[in-house]
């Protein structure tokens, strides 16, 4: 089948990682990107300068990424000030963040989860207003790093209550990575039922190498859109040594060796990811592909 | 389930290192996996000592590993003198290894694929007469570095033809680790349906970051013997840069989160992986576990 994958390096990605690059190497990254076949792109944040310093030039960012009809933009907003300057900035999307635990939204966010909840909805009304399209992603729908486990049937209750913002689209974060296929299955299930109709998206972290497990899982389950990071920069704040998000390559490796489609070029993915690694300076990425190579030799 | 892990770090690991250890090293190795709960270890191989340097002193290695009646040793035999060698170093088991592809088979083995079926059926004649158990590995089953795709069908054929030395165990392996789950199964249903009653062990790499999907897929097919190296050590002589054997603490953590049970001691395993690879030298080991810790935070 068809599997659409957000490519979120120049956001997620690069927002996780101590090197702050300069706004043009933001906007080529995106340009490779689209270049390798993405169709959406998670480009920049729309938050404190002061809290995330990587995202402080997210309107220039904007201004100058190549403008498509087929590529979609998304920019992450957390609040009406960050959605205000989102749609100023020309967003063909807007993706909020609530938490699925307490704890981790309190110190992640400094608020509480029914703030995030009000927030989402607050920003979905007014993105649809304004002709946007809406979605927001459940943070740390598979464990937190402060509570522990996480139960589906907390992530059904919480996904009931954000569909009533109407989004576009739920996504479901292992934000730590700390997720198995059997748990994909559960959440996928108690996600549709409690928003039936909504599509689902997954957000996968590798840092304890079930991301691509739980990605096939996922599509086996009927999720046709992933999130992934070229080269899988952006690391994990709660564990600084390890992996975060999955290889944009490493999924689509298994992807398209599994027999579906992505509409990216894996060699140009794998490019990106040597591209990006050079800029961050880094001696090697988490990405397997870019250290093993496609098999067999020619990508298909 | 039950899921078996046999521990391969102190023979295909070790082997495919170019730091050499001392021997004395390799026997605490081999004391720390069993330990940490494993009980079937391929701890040595008899082959030439001019071609593998890693492993000349298998017999001094096996003279002094822990004997125990809940243990059983490997020893990797690829001819009579080699099986000769490991009943006199007292091995539980012996394992043959025939290469799916006629080029690497030759590449690597210096022999064809049919010269070494019969060097198997050798072995394993041999082997039961003296009372051990003798188990074969279908090399390059997923894929070879010279001829690329390997059919199923191709596996069965093999399969069948190794059926005929009564094997305890037949292991497919991911040598270049470039499998999917969907391949695991195809793999899985051709090995059963040319050896019936034949228990399967899967060999997995972790090359392309594939290999926890692959075993549970396998996991999910029925397989209940997987093997696995502490650290994720031995890399791939295929891409020196890459990653080989599954980690083991990677492969733990990812069954025992599914709900399987291993019986390996997660702590002591990822204790083991961290002082191998101070012994080897390297900053950083390929398995993610080490690097991420276990979740929730007791391991269980």
């Amino acid at each position: 089948m068809m599997v659409r994958v957000v490519e979120v390096s120049p956001r997620d990605g690069l927002q996780n990682e101590s090197e702050v690059l300069p706004t043009a190497s933001k906007i080529e990254l995106i340009r490779r990107c689209v270049e390798a076949g993405a169709r959406r792109v998670e480009a920049v944040s729309f938050v404190r300068a002061d809290r995330v310093p990587q995202m402080a030039d997210a309107e220039a960012v904007m201004a100058e990424v190549p403008r498509r009809s087929d590529v979609s933009y998304i920019g992450l907003v957390l609040n009406r000030r960050g959605l205000d300057r989102a749609l100023a900035a020309g967003v063909d999307e807007v993706n909020c963040v609530v938490v699925a635990t307490e704890t981790f939204s309190r110190r992640n966010q400094g608020a509480s989860v029914d703030t995030m909840v009000q927030a989402w909805s607050d920003i979905a009304a007014a993105a649809h207003a304004a002709g946007r399209r809406a979605s927001v992603t459940v943070a740390a729908a598979f464990g937190c790093p402060f509570e522990g486990d996480v139960a589906p049937s907390t992530v059904g209750e919480l996904v009931a209550r954000l569909a009533e913002g109407e989004p576009d689209e739920i996504a479901l974060a292992d934000t730590i990575g700390v997720g198995v296929p059997a748990q994909v299955r559960h959440l996928v299930a108690a996600a549709g039922a409690a928003a039936p109709g909504v599509p689902l998206r997954l957000h996968l972290h590798d840092t304890r190498n079930t991301a691509i497990a739980n990605a096939l899982a996922a599509v086996e389950a009927g999720v046709s859109v992933l999130d992934a990071s070229v080269g899988g920069i952006g690391g994990c704040p709660f564990a600084p040594a390890a992996t975060g998000n999955v290889a944009t390559e490493d999924l689509v490796y298994a992807l398209h060796r599994s027999g579906h489609q992505t509409g990216l070029d894996p060699r140009a993915v794998i490019e990106t990811a040597a591209w990006i690694g050079d800029r961050l300076g880094k001696a090697s990425l988490p990405g397997a592909l870019g250290r093993a190579g496609w098999f067999p030799d020619e990508p298909a």
